[in-house]
Formats: structure tokens, sequence, C-alpha cells
């Protein structure tokens, strides 16, 4: 079976000027889409469910469950069939925050802006307890402080300093920006064995100071610490960016507490007790793990198709539903969950009746690693490891995937795949005037297109405007719902349901890279 | 005495050119101070003894206390003399936060980043209650919600939109900018007739959302309800701007406790509630009031001077020390005190004998009114109500004052005092390679300065870069030590050291503008 769709997917590649010439659309359709879409949205009302109702949805927490079970029965009301919460293999565990309070109380009293990183334990009460600065810069130095943590709440010091910021928050892209990306060609293959390397200098750099921190918590652990303070240098003006403070495995203990602070927090304390003025903290925290089912959950639902040929053949369309814990992700990532819902809804509302089958999935454990659609892709259609192809691999025409916040779609990534260009071109004519319209040969990462990808499925990225995505939002406790702009998003939904619905329609499946290697 | 003075200065006035001629520099001193301020700064530690370890410095709180008593015994032990802790009339009462707890808890749990207002009261005790949004329009609307309030949380409807920023938060003044205010000429007398026909227009405007803001908290005090909610259009990203809560006066009840959230959550749970999710929010805050001393303080502390003649004649520099009260005020304005605190110790540092006394004044109640600098003129130098000048008002050259936040000095406001353009000019040729040149005609408000102005002394104030004050500091919970820069702290205290230095050994006092009349 490897070889079979290895060949038509070659063939395909060699041959793209015949189908380029052939592309045609469906005006009438795009029209009705490109109306529905911008004039009778409910993008806005898709994600407010996602975010302010449902509250911060981290894998498997209640926020989670209560969001995917929303987009199920919602779209469910909408005619979708097949819609379902669909398990993807074990996760871990579930967690939410259920109390948290930090202050200052010594030397004087100061409410602290703080967040506890996912997957920590609490501290039982409320714990009024001292801070206690570590300066040690490897595992020798570190042991001179044994025996000293006992209560106490520990930091390590450090010389951050803030810098202004003297460019703009938000950005759109600037016409020159995306030309050059238009014209951007085909880098080498990446060599697997160079990048290795790469990563593993990295990693070797981070190593030895990670190893501390974790020497540090363990120790802190061990003695009765009551919390570590953590910070980075991206939290300032009461933006914090927080994620996980260790494993969610179901067999894995608690993670001791690790709270995140904010850069002028963090120093102003580390100063006064570096010149001599004992701090101490009240800290209040109280956090919930969900044990019961370890499995992660997509949510799957489809709009049959009803071309007698084409409808065992299928479009996916989809977007990670989880977040991070300490707002309500809407920049990362309701924002794409309720554009793909938008998207199905516009196509199922005109009851346009594609002919190949238009799925839609919103994934779980992406912050964690992709995990949802690599455990879909891999039951579904094929297993990167060994890369055995089911009898579904050769159905799937393509996988468009909408992650990078809350601005509009300038164009899209062809992820290599040069025999696309034409097709996204000629598709993007009719959202010129939206601003839409770049198709570049980059790839990007880091989302859920790449678990296709990785097993030569067509999976596509779109471009988009960054707006606050790097400075304010992505996994911060500002990436809440005000943050999102509906005009943006509306065109981001028009533009996916025409670009869905002409790959439903095509008279050939998109055209594919060569298959990649079993890793 | 008051003809005389005015006649005086009215000569001065327009004899200009002849002193301009004359004006001489001690270049040996000036390259002294700059090499003191720049090299050897102390000013970053005197900031962080004014923010870090004095904490937030409400008028007449135990942290203005703190930083008063910090800055008088630091400048006595510099060697200063006459250095006190100097009553300038009744300010109120001292109001400090104990404790301040705000979380959501339905329909799930979300800590809220909150202030509550200054000189408001507390909870009592941890409260859990349910928020009910007011849509009143008017008095006659919100009597329908009369009996409602008991044991609630009180919003009032809004539908603020969040925009997103695409100009940075920080800025420096071009050389466009600064050219323009330097070709800027005196704009015509501001007509009183006029101007208090404007204000009362725009007091008229905002007079009746006013009322009915005080009505709601009226009817929520009296009624029984928990807090009552506010939010700004300003306060986005974790950055909130808090002011006070109501009256501060010795005899005046305690205010209702009014808490301010960022636009993210006030509107989030405005959503919520006005969708039909019943929203409920944990609310624990304590609240101390000092009502055993109602006088307000300024610091004062002199550098004697050493000239028979000239010794009696006074110059003065100052800024004031309080600030808002959900920070430390780094900005606004423990910068402009650590400034002119530096300027002064490196004027003693460097022994330079002075010929006229240097007169450094740390004000309070700048925050409500002035009310420590008017006080100190008050009873020093003027009544601006009548216009009967005290004997030291012809003793005093000129005040120079800093309260516009971390960045570096551009140039002077003239305050409409063209007498002095020439001699500025002059005094910041040393300077002019640190970015210091632009002499503007421009009045600029709002600060102490405006309190000599006000009975026709020379006040002057620099104009300074922005950086990030208006977006990111000004009265905000980020007016931190961490949003100094240090540089520009230096160059500050540099240059206004010289001026300092300049005002005290110049042949003649500083020109004057004509007396104002009785107000």
């Amino acid at each position: 079976m490897k070889k079979t769709t290895a060949g038509i997917a070659l063939a395909m590649l060699f041959s793209p000027v015949l189908s380029f010439s052939q592309e045609k659309i469906d005006n009438e359709a795009i029209q009705k889409i490109k109306k529905e879409g911008l004039e009778n949205s409910k993008v806005m009302d898709i994600a407010f469910h996602l975010t302010d109702v449902s509250g911060p949805r981290l894998t498997n927490s209640p926020g989670y469950m209560r969001a995917a079970n929303y987009a199920k029965d919602e779209m469910k009301k909408w005619g979708l069939t097949n819609a379902s919460i669909d398990p993807w293999g074990e996760f871990g565990k579930g967690w939410e925050l259920e109390k948290s309070y930090v202050a200052m109380t010594a030397p004087y009293y100061k409410p602290l802006i703080a967040y506890p990183k996912a997957w920590c334990s609490g501290t039982g009460q409320l714990k009024n307890a001292e801070i206690f600065v570590i300066k040690a810069k490897d595992s020798t130095a570190l042991a001179n402080y044994k025996g000293k943590l006992a209560g106490k709440i520990i930091m390590t010091d450090r010389d951050d300093v803030y810098k202004q910021s003297f460019k703009a928050d938000a950005l759109r892209f600037s016409d020159a920006t995306l030309d050059s990306m238009a014209v951007a060609t085909a880098g080498k293959p990446v060599d697997a064995e160079e990048a290795r390397k790469r990563r593993e200098q990295m990693m070797n750099a981070a190593r030895s100071q990670q190893r501390l921190s974790i020497l540090i918590k363990n120790m802190a652990k061990e003695e009765g610490a009551v919390a570590i303070l953590s910070v980075g240098n991206k939290n300032h003006d009461g933006t914090l960016f927080t994620q996980g403070g260790g494993s969610y495995k179901g067999s894995d203990p608690e993670n001791f507490l690790d709270i995140m602070l904010g850069i002028e927090d963090y120093m102003s304390i580390v100063r006064l007790v570096n010149s001599g003025y004992p701090v101490k903290l009240d800290v209040d925290v109280k956090t919930a793990f969900q044990t019961k089912d370890l499995q992660g959950y997509n949510v799957i639902a489809e709009i049959p198709g009803t071309d007698p040929k084409l409808k065992n053949e299928i479009v996916m369309l989809g977007a990670h539903l989880d977040s991070w814990h300490t707002a309500t992700g809407a920049t990362d990532n309701a924002a794409g969950s309720a554009v793909m819902m938008e998207a199905v809804r516009i196509i199922k509302s005109l009851d346009l009746k594609p002919k190949r089958t238009i799925r839609i999935a919103l994934w779980s454990g992406e912050e964690e690693g992709l995990l949802g659609s690599r455990g879909y892709v891999k039951k579904t259609f094929a297993d990167p490891s060994n890369m055995q192809l089911l009898p579904a691999h050769e159905k799937l025409s393509a996988y468009y995937n909408i992650d990078n916040g809350t601005g509009k779609i300038r164009g899209i990534y062809l992820q290599g795949n040069e025999a696309c260009r034409a097709i996204f071109t000629k598709w993007f004519e009719p959202f010129n005037d939206l601003g839409a319209k770049t198709v570049t040969i980059n790839n990007t990462g880091g989302t859920d297109h790449q678990s296709f990808d990785a097993v030569g499925l067509p999976g596509f990225q779109f471009i988009q405007d960054p707006i606050e995505y790097n400075e304010r939002t992505h996994h911060s406790n500002m990436d809440t719902y005000d943050h999102l702009i509906a005009d943006d998003l509306k065109q981001m939904a028009t533009i996916v349901a025409s670009f869905v619905y002409n790959t439903a329609q095509r008279e050939e499946k998109m055209p594919r890279k060569e298959l990649p290697k079993a890793k």
C-alpha cells in the first residue's frame, strides 16, 4: 500500500501544470460563503462559549471537557453528523486551580500577580513563610543550602533587567514582508542528522541550568519548603506567561508548587532579601487533579459528502481546543477552534452539499506536543514511526489548520508542497480584497498540521497577522476573549470555509509531497 | 511690598539682554558635577529605598512616612542641614491595604487582578457573593433596582472594547518634536472666564454620569452590598490604573469598597452575567486608616549658602514624594525624588560651597492636588488667594521640579518666562551631548512648580522623554523600580545639580514674570 500511494503522490507532484490550468472555482458558492461569513457571523458567540463560558481548557481539565461538550452539542444542533468526543490515547491527569492567593506581608503588604504552574500541588492551607534566596550556580554550591529550606519559599538569585518596549505590541504584516515570503524558494531538505546535532547542542546548554532547577525543586520538596517562585523575562506589565510545572502522567506524583511571578515583583523581592530586608509571603493555593479517566479526547464532527464516487474521500479542518490554564486561551486557540466551527457552520447553513466529506477536528494535548492530532493521525491514517499506511490514508485530500492567534489570514504556508501553489493562488483570488493572497513555500511549525505532514498527508497552516500574539497573549494570563478581533475572525472563517469547500469539490485530491521515511 | 516686588519683576522682564550677555558658567564645577553624577551615582540606591524598601507612598500612609524618614535621615548623613519632616497643613487620613483577595468562584475558579481604590473600607471577612449588573442610564431607571443589592457585588453594564496597541508603549522625543517645542511662541494669556466656561461644560457632561455613580455607590452601601467593581479603558494586559475611592478628610466616613479590575476580567464577568450565567466572587479586603495625625508633611533639607550677601537667598529644587497605592510609585515620582536627592548629594559631596542656600523639598499630597507644595508656598512665600507676599518671597531665585517619569531631560519649559530662555540655553550647553538642549516658552501643568508659578515665583519643570509613562506606569500597579532607567536618572540628577548650582552662583536672582492677580 505504501508504494502505491507514494506512486500516486509522485505522479501528481510532476504533473502540476495540467491540473492548475483546470482549476475551477464555484464562484456562486464562494460569494454565498463570503456573505454568510462576513454578514451573518456566529464566530464571536462561539468564541464566547469556548472562553468566558468554558474557562481555561487545559487538556483533560473540567474546562476542556465543558468546551468539548459545547462544541460537540453545538455542531450537532447545526446538523453535523458523527459528532463525538473521540478518544485518541492516554494523556494523563487533568488539573485545575481551586484557589490561589499570593501576597507579600513583610516588609509591607502587597498583593502579587501570581499563577501556580499547571499540575502543581497546593499548600494545603494558608501559609505565611519567609523568602529564601538560593545563589548556587551549580550542584556543589547547592549542597551548602542543605537543611535550610524547611518552611521557606524558595527563589533563585537573578539579575534580569526589564527593558521598556520601543516597538508596538501589535503588528500586521507589511506588504514587503508578505512579498518576501511569496518569493521564498524551498530550502534544502532539513538534514536530520544536522538538526539533531543542533538540538543536542542547545539542549546541552540548557541542561545544566535545568538540572540545577530540578535539584533545587527536589531539595525544596524533600526538606518541606512551601513553594518555589519562578519568573521569565517576558513577564512584565502584569502579563505573565505560565505553562506546566512538571509531569501529568497518571502514575507520577504531584509536582512541587511552583508559582510564576512578574519580573517587577520577583526582582523587588530578590533585591529586598539580598539587601538584608526579610520578606514574607502569604500563600494559599488549592489545586485539583482529575485522575479517573486518563484518556485524551478530541472533538470530531462531519458534513457528509454527497458525490457517490467522492463521498468516501475526506477534507479535514481543525484547530486545537486545549489551552494553558491562566486564562481562557482566546488566541491560543479558541480563535482557531471558533473559526473552524464557524467555517463548517457556514457550509452547513448554506446547504452547499459538498462532494467529499468534510470533517472537523478540535484537538486536545496540543500544548503538550501535538498529542491529540498525533494520536488521531496514528489511529486513522498512519504511524509515522513505521509509515504503515492505513486505508484512510489515501482518502484524505488535505488538512487545514489555524493556530496563530486572532490575526486575519494573509496567505498560506505550502509546507514545501510546491504543487499546491497555483491552486491556492487561484483560491485566494476572491479574498485578495480582504488582504489574503500570499502563498509561500515556507514551512511553519509548532502545531497540528505537522501531525499530518509527518505521514505524508497534505497539512496546511495559514499565514496570519501576528497582532499581539508574541508580546501579550500566547500562553499568557492575557489570552482572553477581549483580545480577539471580531472582523479578523470573520475573515478567517470565510476563507477557511471557501478553501475547505473548494477542496471538497475539486476533481482530484490535493497534490501530495513524497512520502516521508519511517522515523 | 506687593507693588515693589512686582516693579522689580517687571524691570527684570524688560532688561533681559544685559543679563544674558553676562551669563557665566563655572565650567570646572560643572565638569565635576558631571563626573560625580554620571560615574559615581547613588540615584538607583536612593530609588530602591524610596520604592522597594518603603512601599507605596500614599500621603500620610506608613509607606509615605517610611520614605520621608529615610530621605530626611539620608540627607542628614550627607551633611545637609535643617533636614526635617515639615508640616504644611491639614491633609486628612492615611490609608493602607492590609489584605486583598479577589477571585471568581463561579462558573469556574479564576484569580482576578484587582485593587481596592484608596481610602475604601474592607469587607470585614472573606465574603462570597453574586455579581449583580446594574443597567440604569439615569436615576429614574436606577430606582427599579432598589431593594435588590443586599449581599451582592455591584457592576454597571459597559460595552468597552479593548483595542490592541499598534504603537509602542515607550517613546523618546524625536528631534522634530523638540524643535517644534523650541520655536513655539507664547500663546495668548489664558482667558480665565473662557477657561472657566470650558471647564464648566466638560464638568456638566461628566456630572450626570458621576452623579449616577455616586447614587449607585450610596444605594449599594445603604442596602448592604459587598463591593462595587470598576474598570477603565486603560486597564489592560494586567496593567491597572487605580486612584482614590472617595474622601480622605478626617471627619468623613470610610468609603464604600470600590475595586478596580482590568478590562479583560470586567468585561468577561459582565458578558457572563448578561448571558444568564451567574457569577460569584470571593472578596476578602482589609484596609487600615491612620487617623491620629491628620497633618500633611513634606521633607525639607538645605545646603547653606556661603556668600555673606547671598546666603539668605534661596534656590529650591523639589519633587513630590507621595504616590498612589497599587505600586511603589517609581516613575511617579520616586524618580523625581531620587533625582533631586541625588542632585543635592552631588553638590554636597563635591563641597562646592554655593553662594545662595540650596533647599530641597519632597512634597506630599501632590496626587490630591499639589497640596504639600501649595501649603509650603502659602506659609513660606505668599497666599495666591490674596497675593499677600511674605518676606521670603523676594529671597527665592527659582524652583526646579521633576515629575514626568524616568525619561532623561531633553530641555525645560519656560512657563512663559521668556527672560530665562538665554540663561537656560547657555546652561544646557555642557549637556547637549546628553540630549538636553530644548528651551520652550510652553507651560506644562499638573505638578508642583505650579504652586510657585501661582504666586509669581519662577517655577520650572524639565522636559523629559515620555518613555512608557502614559501607557504603563503613571498611576498604575506597574509603577515599580524595574520600570526605571538608571542611565536616564543619572543624566537628570547631573543636569539638575548643574542648574541648581548655576542658580546659586548667578550674580542676580532669576528673572520673574509679572506678579499674578489675587485669585
